[in-house]
């Protein structure tokens, strides 16, 4: 090969140590077979309830992103572009929707339903299931202030853990505007309140004390925490109960006997929709970080895979009128694509690898054209069908690659079967071999 | 709403413009259709060859990228992340792919066929279908020198623009060897060799006039200029005749009789494979700007959308091995997602937006409870359902949103239908209303 060929960048025994940035991941096919059904799962869920698909770039300017996740706005990836251009990569799906929603009020009719199934970025320190770069898929309704919408939403929730597999999902459900109004009757300032949710957002990991400790270390008085605590307790209760304890607790604080109210429409409706109560719990523990959500929130969890969540979202009541300058309600939820795919995989549910249902061997440069002539008629029956592109190659060497990317048949046109116009079919797994006519054949793969 | 439910960062008033950064886009519903349309169709011609898919992080180590691609080098986006690294947005699919067999030597079984849709990113100057973020559809053989692999590319690239419906594609095809073999017969230096293929590349926007004074700028001499024009002159030619002339030129240069031999071969597996001669073209004009290629170079044109290239691709021989320390060898092709998809709007290829099938209205708080029963129903038997979500809207502006999203039917339930357990069913094109019970409904709609 000339060096005229060659870059003179790139001098020809220099190696580059290949590498990933750590967070970030290769997803060879084996691994994007699970990958890609949950996708697939997910956006049939969505689209048989007629919601379209939105995508958006990856990075934005900086100024759309920041003051909207809290705490955690520390991970948004951030940096100036060549043009000198403030820019960030995207930290979630649902700030994007609000800035579509704010940019293109002339194109769109409200309400809006889409679901949108990207990659996002945050610069988290990387531990189990915790990536750096990770797909979300969300589906929202905008523009819908009725209960009706956020039942929508979690019957779309419900359907897509079932259709996965997972039956036996929870979703926690609560209303911030209930913790709200909990925490007015114990006169804790307005501006701690948002303290007291991010306290209980930790509950998951740091536990009762770990609450507790948190309380304190964020200024709420001492003689306010053992109520705090109690009014979380929702461990055994029915739904029932805790709407009880809940009716209990906020009094007469109209806004907590409004959250209240939505919380029974949801269950009511979704009682009617045929959501077994054991899938959805009403808990008030439930707090969620995220800033922006304004009145209801959810979780899905799955009991036999840990604490983690595998899908988070509520209603944002003002986040859209901040690009659009006039207030438009929204409610939807984010499915966690990587935790449920990583679920799927724990308890082998989901696919198994099959790239190709057959591998078309070639025994030699001369006999190229028939194993090229019988793929095409496989293909043309609909068949995913792998010529092996080497014709120099042994027939072992081609056997072999069969095994490794798990392909069930192989199919040898020899001399003999050339003549013949027939092929020899194995079958991969049992090892056995018979010849079969080109129309047999078709008839045996599309089994 | 109380002010503790805003983060203290967004007070109430302030708007945000709502913006993209320019070459970045948003697509809406409406506009994902034809996107969804050519990746789905395109993934299931690759699958039809039995290719894996295969995802890459957005971000790589810069050092991963530099060095491989020649003079638009300079659009990639750099920068550094929080933790001190020099990162970089991928510019294509193919570089991630060579770093990846480096990577996964142990876990990859060669061949390894895969493809990979995903997005990429250049600080290109926006223009008419260039824009800084867009999708590539790669599909690429690694581990395989013989021809049989890049005949193999080329009748996937074939299939899936017939596939899309462009019937009327040129993939245009030539070999960098011939070319340098050439070059060697002009005894111009093999270090300007590189000039001279960036010079021609540069043909289709600048014209024959535009290259002779691109090869004089990069320092070619004189007396060669007008024998490299009249070397790349294949216009009204036959495949045969360019074979003819280009034997000629090359003489008894072994690498140039390797290079027509290639060639010859690929032209003749395609015949066999049935692509008619008119889709195929060989051409010694076609260059190709990346540095990377070694041999067969391959682009897509389809004449009546202009010179604009629709893929373009062609074999790497030494990319692998720059990252995994030992000669391996490649072949693949790019898919212009972004031009294909504006090809399909010009020509209205493609299906129309269609998201959901029917819009159930509700007639009222009331009736929430049939609507959402009839959409389950409607679900099940496997339809496209949209339940407008707002109970407390008016019928006449739940009729509007299906004419806005193009929803061909809506069906009502009020008092009568209640009781008579029947909808009403409304043509939205037609206006035509009729009665029906749930069965019969399931069977029209289905239609």
């Amino acid at each position: 090969m000339s060096k005229a060929q060659t870059s003179p960048e790139t001098p020809k025994r220099r190696r580059i140590e290949p590498r990933t940035l750590q967070g970030f991941s290769d997803y060879l096919p084996k691994q994007m077979v699970t990958r890609r059904y949950v996708e697939n799962t997910l956006r049939k869920v969505f689209e048989s309830f007629g919601y379209g698909e939105l995508q958006t770039p990856c990075l934005e300017y900086q100024e759309i992103l920041t003051g909207k996740y809290g705490e955690d706005e520390k991970l948004i990836y951030k940096f100036t572009d060549n043009g000198d251009r403030k820019v960030a990569l995207r930290y979630d799906l649902t700030v994007p929707l609000a800035r579509v929603i704010g940019q293109h009020q002339n194109e769109i009719t409200l309400p809006f339903k889409r679901y949108h199934i990207e990659k996002v970025w945050r610069a988290d320190s990387p531990r189990k299931g915790r990536k750096r770069e990770f797909y979300q898929c969300d589906v929202d309704i905008v523009g819908v202030a009725n209960i009706a919408a956020d039942a929508e939403i979690l019957l779309i929730l419900h359907t897509g853990f079932a259709a996965l597999g997972l039956d036996d999902h929870i979703i926690m459900l609560n209303n911030r505007q209930i913790t709200n109004a909990f925490i007015r009757t114990l006169n804790i300032p307005e501006d701690k309140a948002i303290e007291v949710f991010r306290s209980i957002d930790k509950y998951d990991k740091v536990g009762l004390e770990g609450v507790e400790k948190e309380l304190k270390e964020r200024g709420i008085e001492q003689k306010n925490i053992p109520e705090i605590l109690e009014f979380i307790d929702c461990d055994g209760k029915s739904n029932q109960q805790i709407l009880e304890q809940a009716e209990s607790r906020v009094g007469s604080d109209p806004d907590g006997q409004k959250g209240i109210e939505q919380i029974k429409s949801v269950l009511e409706i979704l009682e009617h929709y045929g959501v077994p109560e054991k899938n959805i719990r009403f808990n008030l523990r439930l707090a969620r970080g995220l800033d922006y959500y304004t009145s209801l929130v959810f979780e899905v969890l799955v009991p036999k895979f840990g604490g983690m969540s595998l899908a988070g979202g509520g209603r944002y009541g003002e986040l859209c009128g901040l690009f659009a300058g006039k207030e438009i309600t929204a409610t939807g939820v984010a499915f966690g694509f990587e935790p449920i795919c990583a679920a799927l995989e724990e308890f082998g549910l989901g696919p198994k690898l099959h790239v190709a249902d057959v591998l078309v061997t070639v025994f030699g440069e001369a006999y190229l054209r028939d194993s090229l002539e019988i793929s095409q008629k496989l293909r043309a029956a609909g068949l995913k069908v792998e010529l092996y592109p080497d014709p120099t190659a042994k027939l072992g060497k081609q056997f072999k690659y069969a095994d490794a990317n798990n392909i069930p048949y192989a199919i040898v046109i020899g001399e003999d079967e050339k003549k013949k116009k027939e092929v020899m079919l194995k079958n991969m797994q049992s090892g056995e071999q018979e010849t079969v006519n080109p129309g047999e054949l078709i008839k045996r793969l599309a089994k």
